[in-house]
């Protein structure tokens, strides 16, 4: 049988890594008049289906698929959070 | 007093708008093997402090913030948190 799970995937920059895109945003929000906000940090949120028999097998393909093109490990960190959502008799 | 405040927003695209980097993302992860994932979405993480002197008034600058400027009301839907991380007495 095969369990259909939701991912949503967290991918922030690594807190040694500058982030001009923050400091851009930041830097828009105090043109606006913003002058209480700081460290603005920008990352990616990303939600997808992964298809799989359970739930280990789903955090495995999705570790993999975070290391290998969803984030870049070098410079990124990522966590997720799964929920299934359906079940699937018969074959996917 | 300041208190000041951890915001992590999601801004999403809204469920009727197209997402083409979600399908790239997808079509990627398909290269790659993973024939088992499905709707993807891409979306935007954002997190930085607000120096607010109450919760009720962080929230209401987040609030603009993301109408004005964090999200684009008519595509995306946005969301935050508020943790509470410092207090400060005096004055910002």
């Amino acid at each position: 049988m095969q369990r259909k799970y939701r991912a949503k995937i967290l991918v922030t920059l690594r807190p040694s890594v500058l982030d001009p895109a923050g400091v851009a945003v930041q830097s828009g929000l105090k043109q606006l008049g913003y002058d209480n906000v700081e460290q603005v940090r920008i990352g990616k949120y990303i939600e997808l289906n992964v298809i799989s028999p359970d739930e280990t097998s789903a955090r495995k393909d999705l570790n993999q698929m975070c290391d290998q093109m969803l984030a870049n490990p070098v410079i990124e960190n990522y966590k997720f959070d799964l929920i299934e959502v359906e079940s699937q008799t018969g074959v996917y």
